[in-house]
Formats: C-alpha cells, sequence, structure tokens
C-alpha cells in the first residue's frame, strides 16, 4: 500500500522539551485478525492528557500549524524519565469505518463495517486494531460510537467491581463527569446506591435531573454533614476517584469512619471494624495523595484501572458489559462533546489549553478528516 | 473480695487536658471463663503509647507523684474526638500469675500458673482476661513472657499474611525494631526474602549478625539504589510500614516500581504490570501518608491490625502461631527492655518523654509491684 495518513506524535526529551506534532506516516497493512480502520472520531478523555500534554508549559511554548513545542517542568519531566526520547502516538479510543483486514475470520467479517476501537493511536486517519477489541456499531454514528469503550467500560466496571466485592452502594467523588453521569444511570437501572460528589449546584442538579438521589456538593458549609448522611442512608463504603492529589480520599475515607464510629456503642482506640474501600482510577490532580490518620486501620486504597481490571474479570463479564454499553449507547451511555476539531486544529494554543483544563461537560472531539 | 490494687488510667477532656493517674481500685471477681491475673510486667509498645499519652505537651505538663496533668493541642485533641471525657485503662498485654478464675473449666485449670495475656488493661496490678486468650508460660519468667503477644504475633502475621497472599519475599521499613528483629529471625528460619530498612549503620550491623541479608540504610547517598537492588534480588513487592505519616510508603512503592519498570521491554504510560502492595500497622509519625503519582496504578496500601487479622486468619492459624511463639520465646521472639518502672515511676516527666520518644532498641517494662 503506498497510501499514507496524517497521525499525532508526542516526544518528550531528556531536557523537558515536548514536541507534539502531526506527520504524515505510511499506512501499515494489517494481518490476521487485524483490520484497518478509517478514523471519523476520537475523544480527548483525562487519560490522553498525561501522554499527550502532561505538565507542559502551554503558556509558552511555540505554536505552528500542526505543532507545538513546550517545556515539561520539574519534578515532572524527571518523572516521565521512562519515556524520555520515545517518540509516541496518543488516543485511546476512537471510531471509523473498517477498510482493509488481515486473512483472519474475525477481521475480514467486519470490512465495510463501523466500529468503536482502542487503538492506542486514535489521533490518526488510520490505525490498526484487533478485531476481537472492536466493537461493530450497526447504524450508529461514528460520534455516538468515538467514546464507546473507555467512559462506559469504566463506568460499568465500577459497578461490576463493587458486586464482586458484595457491595451495593457506591461513593465517586466526580460526579457530575461524562463518566459520572454514565455511573448514575446505571445504578440507578441496577438498583445500586451512589453518593455523587460535585463542586455546584447546578451540577447536582443535573444529577437528580438522570436519576441520582445522593449528590452532595463539596462547596456548601454543611458539605461534610451531608455527605455523612449520604453515606449513613446509602452503606457506601467503597468508592472510586478520579483526582488522585490532595485530599479527595482523604474526605471519603474520614465521613465513612465518622458514619461508622457513630453507630458504635463502644469507644475503640482503633477506630471502627467498618471496612472502607477506595480506588484511584485518575490524576486529575497530580499533587501528593495526602492521607490523615483520623479514620483507624480498616481502610485499603488501590489504584484502579481499565485493562487490568477487564483481564481480570474474564472474557464473559467482558462481552456482558460490551453488549450491554451498545444496546444503551445513546442513551445510558451517550456522550457530549464541547467542540469538534481535526488533527491539526487539536494542537493550537486555545485548544490545548482547553481541553487540558478538563472542566466537567467540556469534552474534545477530534474529527481526523475534517 | 474486698481486695484493691493500682491501675492506671488515661482521660482526655474536651478542651484538651490529658490526665494520667494511677487509682486504687478494688479488684474484680472473675466470672465463667475469666481469671484474675496478678500483673507481674507489662511492655509499652508503640501501639500503647496513642492512648497512654498521644500528642501531650510532656515538657509543659504538671507532674506529681502517680499523675501528670498535659494539654494535647490541636487538631490532635479534636481527633480524637471520641475519647472526650472517658476514664480509660491502657497496656495492651502483659504476664502476671493467676490467682482466681471463674467456674468455666478452661480458667479453673490455670489458677496458679503464670500466664501472658493481653487484657487492654495491663498497666495495673490485676487484671481480668478470657482464659481463651492467655498463654501458659510454663518456666519462664513474667519478663520473658510479658512481650509474648504483640510483637511475635505481629511479626508472625506479617509472614502468615505474605504467605496467604503467595508472596516469597517481604519488605520492612522499620528494620531493627524489636519486632523488626522478630520477623528477621521468622523470615531466616521460613526461607522468606526480606529486605529491611534501616537508619543507621549500626542497626544494618546488628540485622546482619542475626541473619538479615538485605539490611538497608536510609541514611546513605545510594539508598535509592540499595533499596532497588535489595527488592530486585529477593522480589519484594509486598511490605509493611510502622510509620505511616510522610513518604516511608512512598519511597517503598517508588523502589518497587523502578524494579519492575526497569524489566519491563516496552513502555507503558499506565506503569508496570507489577502488583506493588504496602501495609501501615502503626504511627510512628502522626502526619499524613503521601503518596506521590510516580508508580502507575498497581498498588495497593491498606491499615493492617494485629485482631482483625488474627479473626480472619482462623483459629487453627492462630494455634499454630501462639504455639511457635511460646516454643522459642527467649530465642526468635525474645524482647529486650531498656528500663525497668513501676506504676508510679512510668508517671515521671523523664519516663514519659523517654518512652514517648520510642527509640529503636529502647523499649520499658512496667512492673506493677516494684
Amino acid at each position: 500500500m503506498a497510501t499514507t495518513g496524517k497521525q499525532l506524535f508526542t516526544t518528550l526529551d531528556p531536557d523537558g522539551t515536548l514536541t507534539v506534532a502531526i506527520e504524515e506516516v505510511s499506512v501499515p497493512e494489517p494481518t490476521g485478525n487485524q483490520v484497518l480502520v478509517k478514523m471519523e472520531a476520537a475523544p480527548i478523555n483525562p487519560s490522553d492528557l498525561a501522554i499527550l500534554v502532561g505538565a507542559a508549559d502551554l503558556e509558552n511554548a511555540s505554536y505552528s500549524p500542526g505543532k507545538f513545542v513546550a517545556t515539561v517542568p520539574e519534578p515532572f519531566n524527571i518523572g516521565s524519565k521512562a519515556r524520555h526520547g520515545l517518540k509516541l502516538p496518543a488516543g485511546n479510543e476512537g471510531a471509523g469505518t473498517v477498510v482493509a483486514a488481515g486473512d483472519g475470520d474475525a477481521a475480514k467479517v467486519l470490512v465495510g463495517q463501523r466500529v468503536a476501537c482502542v487503538p492506542g493511536n486514535a489521533y490518526s486517519q488510520y490505525c490498526i486494531a484487533d478485531a476481537s477489541a472492536c466493537l461493530p456499531l450497526g447504524d450508529h454514528s461514528a460520534e455516538d460510537g468515538a467514546s464507546a469503550f473507555v467512559n462506559p467500560m469504566t463506568a460499568l466496571g465500577f459497578v461490576e467491581n463493587a458486586k464482586m466485592d458484595d457491595q451495593d452502594a457506591i461513593l465517586h467523588t466526580v460526579g457530575a463527569s461524562n463518566l459520572g453521569q454514565m455511573l448514575t444511570r446505571i445504578c440507578k437501572e441496577d438498583g445500586i446506591g451512589l453518593v455523587n460528589i460535585v463542586r455546584k449546584d447546578s451540577q447536582a442538579e443535573l444529577l437528580r435531573e438522570i436519576g441520582s438521589t445522593h449528590a452532595v456538593n463539596s462547596s456548601n458549609d454543611d458539605f461534610m454533614d451531608q455527605l455523612r448522611s449520604a453515606i449513613a442512608d446509602t452503606g457506601a463504603f467503597y468508592g472510586f476517584d478520579p483526582i488522585g492529589g490532595g485530599k479527595s480520599v482523604d474526605t471519603a475515607f474520614k465521613a465513612m469512619e465518622q458514619v461508622a464510629v457513630s453507630r458504635m456503642s463502644e469507644y475503640s482506640r482503633y477506630g471502627s471494624n467498618q471496612q472502607k474501600r477506595m480506588f484511584i482510577y485518575g490524576r486529575l490532580d497530580t499533587g501528593m495523595t495526602m492521607l490523615s490518620p483520623s479514620y483507624g486501620f480498616g481502610w485499603t486504597l488501590s489504584g484502579w484501572l481499565l485493562f487490568p481490571f477487564l483481564q481480570s474479570a474474564g472474557r464473559e463479564t467482558v462481552s456482558r458489559m460490551r453488549k450491554r454499553v451498545l444496546d444503551t449507547l445513546t442513551t445510558t451511555f451517550a456522550s457530549h462533546y464541547k467542540t469538534r476539531v481535526n488533527l491539526d486544529e487539536m494542537l493550537t494554543k486555545e485548544a490545548v489549553t482547553d481541553y487540558r483544563a478538563m472542566k466537567t461537560g467540556e469534552k474534545y472531539l477530534v474529527t481526523p478528516w475534517a
């Protein structure tokens, strides 16, 4: 094939110089159970941003068409030592049309179909993807299917993980995010209790409209009271946090323990026997996670990532999850976008600065052929 | 019974006034499977200190015979809100002679025997203990048996927990403590790899003398290199930390991840797939636990407490552990004491200030009848 297509690459040099640029690359041929997807839409998720821009100084970067060069300050640069000098693709997921396939049957049957996929280089005009990981979208548009994987499977993964751990309620520290809205709908459908933490009354209102019974606003003076009350109502001693840095997890553990202690008849120097479990699944705040010594020793905090979870969950569970996503793609799992940009437009100062801010409800969609 | 005996009580008032005092109390009668133990020796463990003195301002306290009154500064006072106004006993464990028993057979058979026990009010002349939790000491002295429970069962518990989790190596962040020395001997006996972190060359030397193969000194410039090398040698991606606050756990996770990443053939933005596990089992540092975003999402951190662990381990495992402790009480599980004090002497400014400093190798023993 002599065909070529545009692709985004991000390179961090040892001195902290970050170069993000669109290049014209030759389109590879799919083999075996691989398919070649002409990409039509790819979202910019928080999970894409670390590799794409990280902590780069965007204000003082130099921008040219299809390219920017910025400096990544310390200690973030040295913290990314493992990628120094590597020219990396970006974009976890997207949707497009299969235009070629390897000779494997699973691949050949997809030719001509629109699919959602997880190629890892979705900010490209063409991607190679594994047929087994492609989700045929039927009559859905590429925009409908662009975010069919990361957020839907993560939100569903939380509920699956909670059920595996015999929990019937979940706490989510960023309730109004795209993922948080999906989680709200899933929990409502499945009868799982959900405590949503938000930062604005408008976000609490939005969540209530889609069925959230406990959306508590961390900006209110009585936040801790409301949080304790919501935890007591639902029994949510198990939660997920995409912030990571700061005291987000600490606040959740504190409130959980205070609810548990209020139910104890006798004082114990070791705190309650209530097991408290939190998972950090993102790093919206790249600062230190701070845990205070104020909830005893009955707690566990883990990192949580989608792919290892799916591996541990097994093929049958994953198939069931994928079917559920497809069946309700434009309702339960609907994503909304603030703006559409093509590959060149996504590297302008205005665009990069805006999507790196990760404002709730302001997701970008990359349309590589527009 | 009209008999009375001395007992220590610690009371924290809502305004932060901490009163620790020896009182004469009437000795209760044991019932059922309870025994009455005339206490002969009780250690002051780090786990006793939170309730005993906490963060009280010992420098400006007022001391009188058998009593001191100090102020607990904020935020520690408000953090202890749950105990405000409660007059609490102290002293987890100790050893003494059974002088009376309830009418249960398990209790009656212990009369006249010397036992180790875990009454929770060991800083007393007489204690009530459950017969099922007493360890008959045979010909051992009370001093030999005084610390037969907390440190031995905790150190053994780490190894049991590691084996349950299919680990064959452990990292311990305070290697030279009394407990750390026991852990070193147990790991040597059981063929479990052990990475000991110490703060002085003399501590590393001490540990090497009792069989530690990897004792790394955090005060050395090449500490991180040495720590990585020790983790690589042993495969210790699983560890225990009694410090809690600061970056002790963070350092362990970092070194573990760096070892795992150095073995990867390809860069991953998500870090290694190596699961990293740490447990905080104490709070020698009551500051915030700080976790940096530099080891991906493949980690889990939990609190760890002896009693919940023993409950989950089951009766058979606990019996086996107790037998092992008794069989090697003066070798593997030997404890050493810097000083012996009676109940009045333990409340002098000099004594309280000294044992609260929790210096390695400087444990106090309380001898209530001396």
